[in-house]
């Protein structure tokens, strides 16, 4: 079988092996690039285990602390250069969303990222409470549609009201700060322990 | 349907609705918690979302960011009391803790945390190593354990020899710990983000 030439990269990323083998490995592998990891183990020609991390951008990793250590936050946001990511602004910026995760908890960073499952399941709640409540048929889209945006904005960080500016939401900020330093800024991740909460 | 005292308490916390809606939704929904507390919630007697959170244990939410900020870990370690996760022991325990999971990357806190299907995954790779090596097929077994239990000790933060003293495993620290304050004390989660890594 063709394997293509990005793929044998992507797989020499991973494993660090020699051209040939990572041919090899995605031919005999179809195409497959884990299954390819997995042959080369196989053959003792990789050591990569599954903890090798590959770079894919600059920026910060930051944490906040509540004092009193019941709540704390980690997050990454990226940036395209060391240069950007140096910066206080930069740093001011990682910082105040950090403090908005403490303070706001969200479920995720974008609404794309929720849960399918999860919106689903809001939605039917919100139809079953308009229901209860007596509200026609007819508006029943309108409203639910109505609660979900609501939804959004208290549960993806990107939509939420900054907590030091509620005028303006994070993904305003983001993309403020990104138009003033021309470079493609992103919250990529955070997570958030609340001393002693049960998932 | 019986429902019991047990169900209803953990309905009430997660809801605050009153005793006879909670037995009401438990009765309504076989027992199951998730499906009561929606009953809850489409009846409209409930507010609660999936954002509250329960109290569990006592500790500490600790966070280490690696300098340069490319390297940060969340952690929470639960004790019993407050008194406890005040003390300069407490504090120290939990920043050796999360300095360990920045150094040594594990996938998970315990043995037993680990995904099933990665275990037998490493083990079908043991075993092909083995093969590949010609290694006589009665002794296979042996070497396959030999190599999980290695695995166990790079992967689980339990069981990771301490960067600063290899010899005790991070399980001893938490134990030795332990006994001294007579309480118990628990690795709960981490967090550990590394700059532009991919999964």
């Amino acid at each position: 079988m063709e394997v293509s030439l990005d793929q044998v990269k992507k797989l020499r990323e991973k494993t660090s092996a020699g051209i040939l083998d990572c041919k090899k490995a995605l031919a005999e592998s179809g195409g497959d690039l884990d299954a390819a990891v997995e042959y080369l183990r196989k053959k003792g020609i990789s050591k990569a285990s599954k903890l090798v991390a590959r770079k894919a951008g600059e920026g910060l990793v930051h944490s906040y602390i509540h004092p009193g250590g019941r709540i704390g936050v980690l997050i990454e946001v990226n940036c395209e250069t060391d240069f950007v990511a140096r910066t206080d602004e930069f740093k001011m910026l990682v910082n105040d969303v950090a403090l908005q995760v403490a303070g706001n908890p969200p479920y995720a960073v974008n609404r794309e990222d929720l849960d399918k499952d999860l919106i689903e399941k809001e939605k039917e709640v919100y139809r079953s409470q308009a229901i209860e409540a007596g509200r026609p048929e007819k508006v029943l889209d309108k409203i639910i549609e109505g609660k979900l945006e609501k939804f959004y904005e208290d549960s993806c960080l990107m939509e939420q009201p900054f907590v030091k500016d509620p005028d303006r939401k994070i993904g305003d900020l983001v993309k403020e700060f990104s138009g003033k330093v021309g470079e493609n800024v992103v919250i990529r991740r955070f997570a958030r322990f609340q001393l002693g909460e049960t998932a």
